[in-house]
């Protein structure tokens, strides 16, 4: 079974982590066909940490993993912390597929998606 | 003459902001038929502030500038500092029409792009 792990920075203001956990819930909505296990991780912050949101993954029966960094910039973060604890992550299930994708600022798709929010205003 | 003013946080890592100029000037190139002028502005951190942006965009012959927040949470930068800032530089320019745009985390595209990311992934 495929699974998502959306991964968010994570924040002392749990509105803020209560939306990542609402826009998982969200994905696992609409993408169920393609992905059966969709949950959140945090970079730090946060009660679910990256490593505790891969093994609630691999407990729902995950066999392969995207983890999809819900972060602009590819500042540190991105290059080094995220790929460093998924590795590390890894190592401990070596019978999943975990792969990183692009983070949310490199899409193609992020003109299209300002060029929304700016059509929206009245 | 209608003018984009992408908002981000601004970093200490030039890279960051770099980022974001580069992506307004593709917004810029992409959106040329609708939106005349296209500047970065940054919320802290970086040379070109919200109201050197919004200067800019005048500068440039704006008569409507819309603020586009380039943030994922709907926090407190996002709540009160930007609209603060932007509505103290509205005063300084009755002439000149300026709204603030949904911030791009709430967008309906989100889980759109989100896939997209995740597709990418071999």
């Amino acid at each position: 079974m495929k699974a998502l792990l959306l991964v968010a920075h994570g924040s002392r203001r749990q509105q803020s982590n209560d939306e990542v956990v609402l826009l998982a819930e969200k994905l696992k909505a609409i993408c169920s066909e393609q992905y059966q296990i969709v949950h959140a991780g945090f970079l730090e912050l946060a009660d679910t940490l990256i490593p505790d949101g891969i093994k609630l993954c691999i407990d729902d029966g995950a066999t392969s993993i995207i983890v999809l960094p819900y972060f602009l910039n590819s500042g540190r973060h991105v290059v080094e912390d995220i790929p460093t604890i998924v590795n590390e992550t890894e190592a401990l299930y070596p019978q999943v597929d975990i792969n990183i994708a692009s983070h949310l600022g490199a899409s193609d798709k992020m003109i299209e998606i300002l060029m929304s929010c700016a059509n929206q205003v009245k």
